[in-house]
């Protein structure tokens, strides 16, 4: 059950390992940004260039910088990287708990292998041969398939599936409706039609990666998929067969990736990017949102596709005459050869 | 279950409120196009420039405007707006039924607060306080999160998934597959890697919004992301955390919208458009098909982006010649600039 | 249960109706690539200019033309079409095996028309009326409206959900989290906003049909949706109401098919292609990835929308450029009258 949670300042501070200004005992209910936060909630300032939002920010505690302390005349924690302290904070004030350990009685499973510490949710499913590692938690509805095999501390949300033979690793966070291990798109032209390649290999998630809702990650054709330690993923991203991503490698909503490409560490795909099939992209790149990423990238930096947003009857007329690029780089290309002439003459 | 409804003409002339010609007492079954509709069922005339159709349409009776009275000789509802009576009609013709109030009993509902004119299938879940509101139908294996709360005459599909701490008006209809409350994406970086905000805000949604099927609406960082009254979404939309759909605005499919941007009232945005985040669209504003909106919309009117679909030959030489636009641009200037010279120089 | 399958020789030749040499009752466990294939493995070679790879693979056995029977030292299966040969060996060798006919305690079946060999899950939904097949398979939690009519040998995997209504015919996959017979995005504005028109269609889908995960596929508004025979689907397509997919077409990823199109047989759609509504594509057409279909295709070949992948900084300038191409357009149009006058003066 979500409930409010109150933590002292004390108790905060000693959460992130910080040092602290105020009165210890007063108690912290809530997190909210500077500009809204009201009496009994924690604030930080997760930017030096709104340093001066702290003077009339109501907020009990704020998390700032040590040479910020006279900025602000209420409570504080002090950290260098209050943006990051936010985070840290904000597990201490979330209202989900966990749910008890044990196996709810409506709950499917034909497995023997469930920790005593982890948690089944009602209607779960949990096939032969599938693993729960210690502290993890199914909530309702999620179906685990046959040999698959999820590591500790674990969170699978509602409505989540995973097929037979998906291997996670711990503290993993998958969200609703996301399917994992899911047939790859392969099939075989033959004279009757397309021809089935059935999906032998499996997928393989690391340590602390998130996978967000109705997200879908296929399993291999031969070999596996495999998502690395660290990957944050946000919602409705594809993962095509035997696809690689990079550890510390971060996907906003949408992205999209076909199958057997590589993606490198630690690289950062905003909204809706698209990565096309067999290419490789090196660590640290960087790719704009909606960005089509066509060939392998061989050097870090930043990347992009696609047009400005226009007007509509201006976007027209540029549309058109896109069509007619190739005609006009060559009707340039004539003028340059007369002009250069008609200077030879007159020279 | 499903069945074929008939009702007579003077009762569908009466539900929809308008006046009829014709034998009041003709059963009709159903709706169709003009051009294919038979004996027995309802048509209409979408659009007046379609009224030829009117003299060989085989319908029993025909919802167009009285001044085409004349133009068919069935059975007419008259109404000046025909394709809106046929909305209307639609509703008389559907043969879904709302299930029998009551709880199935292989629902696990940890609730005590479940109206009892309410709804809940098979195997669905509703976890401790979450309100369930009068007339509201939760169709099989969907799941209800802690403390989320429902209106009145809800109905959300088969396999649908609230996280808690959401909150929905009346008259909601959701489509299966849905997420409604998972966790917005929100990490700081830390030299450990990502480090995970949890999102302490909610979702609120308004009154008789109708969301599709296996769209994702995340819950809010700190605050809440909010979808107004009157919002209309197609399937497989995605919204991100904070972000603010005005009320009466109309999302086609795979819509993407980032976090913290906010869209006005009476927008409409056509199929897989996306919006960067943290940015403002006023309201009334069109943005046409696959359009990426990269900045804030002061000026209501019609946006877009993209280039033209081309032959593929054609269309490679084109996107060779915008990689160098830039350069191509600098031709032009500089034979600006030689021609005017050798103007000068004639004159 | 998910269990290694082990085959021999002669067995894996008599099910490819092939010859081969060798001892045929060498067992093979498993397929992999000519690179990766160990003793005991199966492969073979998917391309002729892979040839080279042959003396070197350390497979247990090959498929192979019979022209390239020298080229490697082990055991052989001969086929003119290895890839194809593949793609049913790949049948042999998959782990997932059907299971147990009959229906699992904890499905709420509320039908009474289940062909006794078929399968219905754990905690599967079928509600009235609905029919299943002889040898069909519902993976757990999968939910099936009343109404809806599933053929023979068809597998619906873990947490699909067909509405009421909807119609499969043989042998049709379905993969996770697809929601097939949602309501269509049809409203008719009104002083009042919004009315909704109920979608009184259906979803007709043929035999040999595959669907990849969170798929939607929407009920028609009047007439049905249909997906014809031998279509492939992969994950994350959304296919709006009364759309028409004709018979073996193929679609990647993420591809959007908006209200009323009519796509043509044998055609096949690269990733995340979208395509308007209201148009008509003709049959073997194809469409390259993220291209958006903005009007009728009436003519086979290729095609294409979109820009090429730039370095961000290179782009940005393109892109400028891009919104200002009708001006340079006039510019050098322009120009060439100038230049055309000069050499008229000069001549």
């Amino acid at each position: 059950m979500a409930t409010t949670k109150q933590l002292s300042l004390v108790e905060v501070a000693r959460a992130l390992g910080v040092d602290y200004r105020g009165d210890g005992s007063c108690l912290l209910s809530g997190i909210a940004p500077l500009s809204s936060a009201g009496p009994g909630q924690l604030s930080f300032l997760a930017n030096r260039k709104y340093a001066a939002a702290l003077a009339s920010s109501e907020a009990s505690a704020v998390i700032l910088p040590p040479s910020l302390a006279d900025d602000f005349q209420g409570y504080c924690l002090f950290s260098d990287d209050p943006y990051l302290m936010f985070a840290r904070a904000s597990a201490l004030f979330d209202p989900l708990e966990r749910p008890r350990a044990g196996i709810h009685p409506s709950a499917v499973v034909m497995s023997d292998d469930i920790h005593p510490s982890a948690s089944i949710g009602a209607n779960c499913v949990v096939e032969t041969g599938a693993v729960i590692g210690e502290g993890t938690v199914l909530a309702p509805g999620t179906v685990v398939g046959a040999d698959s095999r999820i590591g500790c501390n674990c969170y699978l949300h509602a409505n989540v599936t995973l097929y037979h033979g998906v291997v996670l690793g711990d503290e993993v966070n998958i969200h609703s409706g996301t399917v994992i291990g899911g047939d790859g798109f392969g099939f075989a032209p033959s004279a009757d039609g397309w021809v089935k390649i059935h999906q032998l290999g499996g997928v393989r998630i690391g340590n602390r990666v998130e996978i967000g809702a109705n997200c879908c990650i296929d399993r291999g054709a031969l070999d596996d998929t495999v998502i690395e330690d660290g990957v944050i993923m946000d919602d409705q991203i594809m993962i095509a067969h035997n696809v690689v991503v990079g550890a510390g490698t971060a996907m906003a909503g949408c992205c999209q990736v076909a199958g057997s490409a590589v993606i490198g560490k630690r690289c950062t795909l905003a909204g809706n990017v698209g990565v096309v099939g067999h290419i490789t992209i090196c660590d640290g790149v960087h790719v704009t949102a909606r960005t089509m990423v066509t060939r392998s990238i061989k050097v870090p930096g930043s990347y992009s596709s696609g047009t400005p947003m226009m007007d509509s009857g201006q976007w027209r007329k540029s549309a058109a005459r896109f069509s007619k690029l190739d005609e006009l780089h060559r009707r340039v290309v004539a003028l340059e050869r007369q002009v250069k002439n008609q200077q030879q003459e007159d020279g």
